[in-house]
């Protein structure tokens, strides 16, 4: 918002939340509104409404990203009209991903823009969708389509909320920390690979991801060039998550994107940029921490428009980013759609 | 878009439609396309298609403010997706400001955010819809509530336009024109103020009509503070216009502001600010040019939610913008409802 505010203004560790009450009564904002879906209503509100002393409900969406859509912004942009929200008030939004894509959404296009803050209380929001400014929500099945760039003011960092996830959760937020190492982070990749198991998260890898993320976005905040690199795993991902809603089955975007991060893998490894025994470790580490999707997802023709739809393409030419090893990566590699259709069909082989 | 572009990149005058050609050429955009309503589709687009080459039919919205709502927004998104629209496209919107307003806030958020440029085509387009990069979209008749502030990539001015516009719409355009004198060009002010008719207005005004708001949104494009001035007239103005639009008969944009400049400047003379001589001329020249408004329009307890709804707003006090005289003003002015009313109250007196 503030263009005069640091790249990421974050809390997080010990006296985050002192810290940031400081900072919230330097703002001198109007009015706090906070976002909330049913299951952080019910596990981190009472954290967050003590520690920030905050006295009102909060708002609350209907939780799950089968939500994240325009009707649901419409109702909230009207709440924050029947509650006299002006520039001056600010946005909490707390939750997973779809609270603070949809948050961020609907904030940073509400009389054009008031301030938010993310308090990501899902590891996927942790290392993720709360760090970098993208919001978005999504049109017929298609993610993210409609949405801005707009940074949040400030970001609240607490990984006490980690403790009240499903094991389903932290699974699904463990791919993108898998994610931001092998794209941007060897020694993150390597610690994180050599993982038996993420039951017990140690919270530093935790800050290293979140870390890893903020250096690429500082870098390049509109996605021009170099954070597209974030996108490895996510072009096939998001075709297999938007597959999977259309066919009212969801899958969590980890599980996704660690199956998209599988098949462009492999094309980075059959494509001649990623080496042999890299592309084995992957596939290894991969296998270990996420089962299988149901095959009947992969296949080519209902996934292939999702495909197309993509957001880095440029005149109809699918554009890949492609592993050349773990911290390196190419981005805008135009591949065919033969060469995806051989992706999908390759990988029930891949187990 | 682009933080490298000018500040505005504004093709006008003579060889306009050649330099924007040959930029066009320059900027190598991956497909072209033009958002129309049906009246410039009918007017308007032979020519640009004409002097652009364009090949393929526009995208057609339905005319009116009335539909400057999230429905034709959500049809609109879906269009560019069956398009194969994408980040690299151009969203050119030729039309008066709904199609500015819209055709920049759908380009603005469409995978968030893709080139668009403006080809106005009203008198209120061109001197102040599309230029400052404001957009947006009405939400149950609160103007512009949902919207974002994105400059577009370039400006087409081509007073032939003007040509083809009914008397009442340049008569609306004709009172954003005194605006931007009675803001910040004095000059201009007193050459309009003195004129008999704008039946046959000289092109230059228009021009430097521009090249007044130009000058005060490039200062200030968030309106942080400065640009604010710019809403002289538009407290109540746009209330009155919200008001006319939930009454089921629209009045148009500049007949609105005309009425709020009138209630804002007598405001600005009842609290001290704007002498009793430059409060007369205004209200002879306004009344010149513009009718009164129906007076039932003006009832306080319909206008009232409106005026409390405006975006400039903080903690649920009403500011304005007030004249001190012609080329002069001060902002955030904070008035009470009670003066609202007044002001309200007194204007069938004031004819």
């Amino acid at each position: 918002m503030n263009p005069t505010t640091p790249e990421h203004q974050l809390f997080s560790g010990e006296g985050a939340w002192a810290a940031f009450r400081a900072w919230l009564a330097d703002q001198q904002f109007s009015q706090l509104v906070t976002l909330v879906d049913a299951n952080t209503l019910r596990y981190c509100w009472p954290l967050v409404q003590q520690q920030l002393d905050l006295a009102g409900d909060p708002i609350e969406m209907p939780a799950g990203e089968a939500n994240k859509n325009l009707h649901t912004a419409a109702t909230l942009w009207r709440t924050l009209m029947d509650k006299g929200v002006d520039r001056h008030s600010l946005v909490l939004n707390l939750g997973g991903g779809v609270v603070t894509d949809m948050g961020g959404f609907i904030a940073s296009t509400f009389k054009r823009g008031i301030p938010f803050v993310h308090i990501p209380t899902s590891l996927l929001g942790m290392v993720d969708a709360a760090i970098g400014g993208k919001t978005g929500i999504d049109l017929d099945h298609t993610k993210n389509i409609v949405g801005t760039f707009c940074k949040p003011d400030a970001l609240v960092i607490d990984p006490v909320f980690l403790k009240t996830l499903p094991l389903e959760e932290r699974r699904s937020g463990f791919a993108e920390m898998l994610k931001h190492g092998l794209v941007q982070d060897d020694s993150l990749w390597r610690d994180l690979s050599t993982l038996r198991t993420f039951d017990a998260l140690d919270p530093e890898y935790v800050l290293r991801a979140i870390a890893a993320k903020i250096k690429v976005v500082d870098q390049d905040p509109r996605e021009g060039g170099f954070r597209k690199i974030l996108n490895f795993g996510h072009t096939l991902g998001h075709a297999l998550e938007s597959r999977a809603l259309q066919s009212g089955v969801p899958i969590r975007h980890g599980e996704a994107v660690a199956a998209g991060m599988l098949l462009e893998a492999w094309l980075s490894m059959t494509h001649n940029r990623l080496a042999w025994v890299d592309w084995i470790i992957i596939r290894e580490t991969i296998q270990r921490f996420f089962l299988p999707l149901d095959f009947s997802l992969l296949d080519p023709d209902g996934c292939m428009p999702y495909v197309i739809q993509d957001k880095k393409n440029r005149a109809g030419a699918i554009r890949l980013v492609m592993l050349r090893r773990p911290g390196k990566t190419e981005w805008d590699v135009e591949v065919t759609q033969d060469q995806i259709r051989a992706a999908l069909l390759v990988y029930p082989t891949l187990f």
